[in-house]
């Protein structure tokens, strides 16, 4: 069984891939939910929406999240009324966040919510939230300290990021489903989705508990950079790591996760920072890593799947650069 | 200035009505908020938001409720999800609750969120909810106690019912504006709209100290009967006044009124019921109260305003049956 570690587009991408090249039983997804948020009093799991509209396939292709086909006539009215429309909720996606949010006022968890709506939308493999525990990811910025959503959609990333950090995290745990899959007797490898290394992973790695699992495991470990030629594919990571003192580049990846990995997937455009990553411990698969193309995401999947599955399981030797 | 209280869809078009024939500042509208109810989690005030609707020209004009060209594909997503569709909310009409939940949430009052509403639709004349506090009518039947959504939309109305009551109504009293209305110097007469008297018009009058105002009210008092011909216009007026012993009639309206009536306005096909109901105290004018078109609302209207006025206050003497 593959654990996924996913955040928002890059990680449905690789997740959807995973999913379309491994048979059901073999693929556990888990979802990070700290840029959760409540925009008009609902509840709305950007990352977690987007992994299952994905893997539903029915997520928006173009611009990487909501629905396909959506329609706004809510926001439209809303905007009418003089209410918040920064963050764009369509139509159909709306119907996910007032469930959730009903449902979640009745006391279930999260969890159990994103297994019903997951089912439904007939998705075989499991997608867990991270945590039932609310984390919310803070960006200290030049402007002073923003929720993300405000930082990413409302700000659209213009101020300079000085910090992030979790609020909640200390009384975070995993959720019953991350913590059964880094239990499980049949686990091959984890591997780390092409998504945001701080704002997307990073929470997933600070749950209670779950850093000092990670280092205990007995499967490899692998990432899939989603730093390609010093841009990220998608998204702010560049600019953030930049902002945060970090190497903006596929070492910087390696560097960040450090002892963490056992691989390190990176692109043809990074073939030259090989070398100097496996000199830092991982062993590097170099291959194309744009997912552009539905077939793009199974390929990617099937060969960092057999990547991870070629590595020594860390608890059976040390491990060392390539000769 | 004329006080009109209303519940839903006949209430909505003789409130349109008034709402066209009479100047600003001479038109107050107090709405029904007892059907009021949480379905999704989410606050849905059907009357206000059919009279608000109605008033700012954008209702649906052929079922009466919701908003016209409306779009269902947050219901058709809801549904997917599992989540409870018998109640069916339009993607623009959704915004309405959505906002309003939220602003409820942060302790708005209903009254200041609809004022706030109305006056953003561009609506000139005041529309008051009846009550700041909640008042949730239930049905006594033969299925067992149903609260009023359940009975009438979900339910259809089948199930007999024994009794109506309004849970909360002790600790409810009269709006701001409704308070303010039913003191205004220049209040020159009330009228009660085509409306349901149980359902619609009956919660409104047994809000805390309302009945003992109207009592001591020195304005003329007029209804217009919901029942033509022995049928309601619209709604389950005339199966729930059978049900619950009352006649469905017009006589049987003037009846339920009581002594609070000044006038009442029947229908063309009542008029073998005018001297009957004279004879009970209120004067009666038959006239064609069925409203098809936008016209059909500001002539009832400008009937029904020119008969209250020529009623003689109930102060300035006794009541008596035309000679």
């Amino acid at each position: 069984m593959i654990l996924a570690l996913a955040g928002g587009v890059g990680g449905a991408k690789l997740a959807d891939g995973l999913a379309r090249h491994l048979p059901v039983g073999s693929l556990t997804v888990v979802v990070n939910t700290g840029d959760d948020f409540t925009p008009l009093g609902l509840h709305v799991s950007p990352d977690l929406d987007t992994v299952t509209y994905t893997l539903a396939g029915i997520a928006n292709a173009e611009v990487g999240w909501g629905l396909a086909g959506e329609t706004w006539n809510f926001m439209d009215a809303l905007g009418l009324l003089g209410g918040t429309t920064w963050f764009r909720l369509g139509d159909r996606d709306l119907a996910t966040h007032v469930e959730r949010t009903r449902r979640l006022s009745t006391g279930e968890s999260l969890s159990a919510i994103t297994a019903d709506f997951r089912a439904r939308l007939g998705i075989a493999h499991p997608i867990h939230p991270m945590s039932d525990a609310p984390v919310r990811t803070m960006v200290d910025t030049d402007a002073g300290p923003l929720p993300f959503q405000d930082y990413f959609v409302r700000l659209r990333c213009r101020p300079i990021a000085r910090r992030v950090w979790f609020a909640g995290i200390e009384d975070a745990g995993p959720s019953p489903g991350f913590e059964q899959a880094l239990g499980a007797a049949d686990l091959d490898a984890i591997v780390i989705c092409p998504s945001n290394p701080i704002l997307s992973v990073l929470p997933i790695l600070d749950l209670a508990g779950v850093r000092s699992r990670l280092e205990d495991r007995r499967v490899p470990l692998i990432a899939i950079s989603p730093i390609v030629g010093g841009k990220a594919i998608k998204g702010p990571a560049a600019k953030i790591m930049a902002e945060l003192g970090l190497d903006a580049s596929a070492t910087g990846i390696a560097h960040f996760y450090g002892d963490l990995l056992d691989g390190l997937v990176v692109d043809r455009a990074d073939t030259g920072a090989a070398t100097a990553i496996e000199a830092l411990g991982p062993r590097v698969l170099v291959t194309d890593t744009v997912m552009t193309s539905p077939d793009d995401r199974v390929r990617l999947a099937r060969e960092s799947v057999a990547f991870a599955r070629s590595l020594a399981p860390p608890s059976l030797g040390p491990k060392s650069p390539t000769p």
